[in-house]
């Protein structure tokens, strides 16, 4: 708060500062410099709502953002992608639909968190048109649009709403869809996140505001300070947003981490990650507003540093209670990368701390009293009627880790697990088949995409 | 306490049995049984310490049992030992030597759990006899004695006493050591282990008590079940050893995880693992007991699996307040086999836990207003005094992790972190020099091992 009323978030958007200014903001004449006072962040920020629900084209699909609800969403955005048997190379349209066929396989993956790689063989001004289409077709999942320009979020929410068959107020009524924005830290917010956010709050759809708020470079090298600035600038955007329009949904987005002091490389699933996700985690209750974290790592390969990184990030987001993680599967290489197998792998953490949330039953029954006493000291529990009954649903099932015994293990030639994860995501791309859409809707979603193309999509300066 | 009750444990040892009938207990005529009320075991229990203090021969290793602290101990017990280059052997001295080396040279391990591996080279009759040696002489940590067999934990006793240069009653005024023994599950307890408890426990050593309760098989195949039997069993041997020396120190061990349903091969690190720990440590602070848990994992090399298995491990123990970590760093294939490599991996997790479990400051400077003021929208934080007064510690620095972008990476060679770990273990091998210790006392403990050795040792039947 006092970074908001002392210092201030420049906005370097026209429109914002106007709206802010009308609002009783304190805004510079001749700059971009805006202040606000605690009374009104706070006012604000208390119309947002503490939870809220997304629901994408399968009403099946709706999730819950917020309370104690967490939901998983894919990668997001790395220019490059990498699988065993191929290497890193560039992002590209295919390998953008295969990503996009483990998000919907996996059950574990709640939401598309963006374009899972960048599909750099497509042009950028028709670039939104064709991933759009891909998401919407591919996955029934919840997507997310990118603020980068009027063009690609108007397009994005033309072509959620027709994804779904609904009409315009339809689509305005309820969350469908979402988009996050990045602050450029320290304390900016610039023109086509602003332009973007504004155009979903109008529409009633919801908004991240995830600072990128690396302590010892865009952010103090004190995590105190660094989630401070986080704070402020998330609060900043969130303010304008409920001015727009009171109650729209909101996220405060926490990315907080460090960097490596002897490079400048940003570093993910650290010990600082994991106390500035659970500091977040506070704020964002202090707040009433719902969370988001990511799963990171900074990790080249999907090796050891990768899982614990990606299990300390998790560690660090889920018991700080997150509400939304990005980026949950595939990511490497501080997001330069999206990993094939990494995706299989992070399902896999995922799953298994779904299940480490659900609670443990303390009936008669289940503290088994009987059952020890039938058993007796020279026993087993192996075939007791205890176990009989229970044991298909006792516990959690790995799909990828291998608990054979070491012999059998070496004889079928000594996998590791990046190894089971590339044998499975090749089978679920091999056996997908794309989730039901309407003809019409499918025809009418072509079109767009076809009618956008000949108008020249976004435009561009190349 | 129904269990105890109601069920009872079979106490395989004609001594303890005859103990526990003169304090009250129902002891079978012609069996093993003993049934205990839970007036009993809660008066017994209270006798126990909440905190303790194992003082090792070098007093600066000295380690703090209970409250807020939590120990790290090295792997122990496995019958096999394994490393990228050698590949998987049979246990053997040098191997268990060099062990020995990084549980010495690694800050954070703060104990020896036992044998790091079993050197099978060594005839079992003596094997107590040169392993002690060794632990005594390359390390100046806590030692754990094997409570299997008199001889043998007498041994222990009288060389942990020699190596510290104690008088015997200087050695029973305070833990100098300890020995944990595991009950035969389901509810059972056998004489060796019992005899050398006891035995500790007449010389004011501690006793941890980890029952083997795999839920499934040793144990119900419900949670609930399964660490209800562990707490019996526990308990019941804890009552004893205060009845035998009231207030001596005592761990509540838990161990409890769960079974592969399809093979019935043990697993750890599990969602079930993760709950049984927090359940544990609920359990030990409701009895006022210190309580100590594993950093375990079922997987067949230091690969994706051994990782994620050990850090959902480590959360587990870690967030129910964990005060003694047995295999925190070096354990492979549900304990059939030590890794160096997966040594100085773990060494990195607990490095970076620690870390983690610092406070964060929140003073004026920490919370950096001054530094966001002063760098403002358009600077950034490398080079602002307040980071530059702060960047040597302001974050944990990692030995293992490599943050080198991918481009370097790749022209190095696209190390692994298992492969960084080979070469480090290495490094701390070749040039390890082994803690100081009095030459008199060198020469003391050498003669105790040639006396017993020409004495026989342990009794064995080959």
């Amino acid at each position: 708060m006092r970074i908001l009323e002392e210092i201030g978030l420049d906005f370097l958007n026209d429109e914002a500062r106007a709206i802010l200014r009308s609002a009783g903001c304190d805004v510079d004449a001749d700059g971009a410099r805006v202040r606000m006072d605690r009374a009104f962040v706070s006012e604000q920020i208390a119309k947002a709502p503490a939870e809220f629900i997304i629901t994408p084209r399968n009403p099946e699909r709706a999730i819950s953002i917020g309370g104690n609800t967490a939901a998983f969403g894919s990668v997001a955005s790395p220019p490059n992608v990498t699988d065993l048997d191929r290497g890193r190379r560039v992002g590209n349209r295919a390998d953008f639909q295969n990503l996009l066929k483990l998000t919907q396989a996996f059950n574990c993956i709640h939401f598309n968190s963006g374009y899972p790689v960048e599909p750099v063989d497509i042009h950028p001004s028709i670039r939104h048109l064709d991933c759009l289409y891909d998401l919407l077709t591919i996955t029934d999942k919840a997507v997310h649009a990118y603020s980068l320009g009027t063009e690609r979020i108007e397009d994005a929410m033309e072509m959620v709403r027709i994804a779904a068959g609904l009409s315009s107020e339809e689509f305005e009524a309820a969350p469908r869809m979402f988009t996050n924005i990045n602050s450029t830290s320290p304390l900016k917010h610039d023109w086509p996140m602003l332009d973007g956010a504004m155009r979903m709050a109008r529409r009633g759809q919801p908004t991240v505001v995830a600072p990128f708020t690396l302590a010892g470079a865009m952010a103090p090298v004190t995590l105190a300070g660094a989630v401070a600035q986080q704070t402020a600038e998330c609060l900043g955007a969130i303010a304008l947003l409920q001015v727009i329009r009171p109650g729209v949904p909101v996220v405060y987005g926490a990315f907080t981490s460090n960097v490596d002091m002897k490079s400048g490389a940003p570093a993910f699933g650290t010990p600082e990650y994991m106390r500035a996700m659970q500091i977040s985690g506070q704020l964002a209750r202090r707040y009433g507003l719902p969370w988001r974290g990511s799963n990171a790592n900074a990790a080249n390969s999907p090796d050891g540093q990768a899982i614990w990184e990606s299990v300390f990030s998790l560690w660090g987001v889920t018991s700080g209670h997150v509400n939304m993680v990005m980026h949950a599967a595939g990511w490497l290489e501080g997001g330069l990368v999206a990993s094939f197998e990494k995706f299989v792998m992070d399902c896999e953490l995922l799953q298994q701390l779904s299940y480490y949330h659900q609670a443990v039953g303390t009936s008669e029954d289940e503290l088994a009293i009987d059952a020890i006493r039938q058993v007796g000291p020279n026993g087993n529990f192996f075939d007791c009627d205890h176990t009989r009954a229970r044991y298909r649903d006792a516990f959690y099932s790995p799909f990828l880790s291998d608990w054979r015994n070491f012999e059998s293990w070496q004889e079928s030639g000594s996998p590791k697990s990046h190894q089971h994860a590339n044998r499975i995501w090749q089978q679920v791309v091999a056996e997908f088949e794309p989730p039901e859409m309407d003809p019409a809707i499918s025809e009418e979603l072509g079109d767009f995409v076809a009618r956008r193309k000949e108008e020249g999509g976004a435009p561009t300066d190349f």
